[in-house]
């Protein structure tokens, strides 16, 4: 695919089968995490992989739709380290965060490995499970698989048409 | 390039020349905004495409790093919607917001145009010029362009190394 079609035909879903995903495809994933840029260059984004199978179970039960993380051929906690030297630090990594996972998302997508990010309603919890320091919380936790036979990957949600995304100079125009 | 290559070698920077982007350009780079996954399939995210020069200097006049927004050859403000629905719902957008930006600078970098995020220091006077209903925020202003002459859009600031951002299992670990 070219760049642009991984881009735009890139859907988020946990329906995944159980094929393993390979080792290099993984290193790309991680690698176009870490590639993303941030604000002041902070490099505030940390990756957790979770491949323990009881750890995964405990994770899934901190968020309310997360049952998928227990299966999930490859799970990745996304950390945002506390701001520091940002204007607006809290929406600034979360921002950052945003900004890596969707460079690990179509990096996967290119190779044809679906992924979809996870809430974790229990933030707390979670953070626990994986020992994160103080201040540190979870973005997001991201599932990674190769689509369930019968799932394109591409379930047909619309967007909203173009034109009401855009707008030109000011609100309403 | 191929994908991969797109997602690891892009990098922000503010140093444009002044060659214009071409139309179809310009589209696929909304576009790619638009297809962005959210939390819910909730969109929150709109973008607001500044044309007009008077509001372009005074939208370079809402952040402290922003001089270059008054001649970018392209600039959008990607604003964020009150989040409705969603757990934690000012972090839901930012991240969210992170995502589609990621979109907009890959597609934009896939055909040779760089850009970087602006954070608006003073974000109610730019969100006030841009007529912003109540409860939206601006989340970052992107600017695009080609790359300047003698800047090849990937200066050399390092990551660290992938083993200072990836843990597994556990921190630390």
């Amino acid at each position: 695919m070219q760049p642009y079609d991984v881009i735009r035909s890139k859907r988020d879903t946990k329906l995944l089968d159980s094929r393993s995903i390979p080792a290099d495809t993984r290193r790309r994933i991680l690698q176009a995490g870490r590639m993303a840029g941030s604000a002041k260059h902070s490099q505030p984004v940390r990756f957790v992989v979770v491949e323990d199978a009881a750890l995964r179970q405990a994770l899934a039960a901190c968020g309310d739709f997360t049952a998928q993380l227990a299966a999930a051929p490859l799970v990745i906690a996304l950390v945002v380290l506390p701001g520091s030297g940002q204007h607006d630090p809290e929406r600034a990594v979360q921002f950052d965060a945003g900004r890596a996972a969707q460079n690990m998302m179509l990096a996967a997508w290119a190779e044809g490995v679906t992924s979809c990010p996870n809430t974790m309603h229990r933030n707390e919890d979670a953070a626990r499970l994986l020992g994160l320091p103080d201040g540190c919380r979870i973005a997001q936790v991201l599932l990674f698989g190769y689509p369930a036979a019968g799932d394109s990957g591409r379930p047909a949600r619309s967007r909203l048409p173009l034109d009401e995304y855009v707008h030109w100079n000011r609100w309403g125009e």
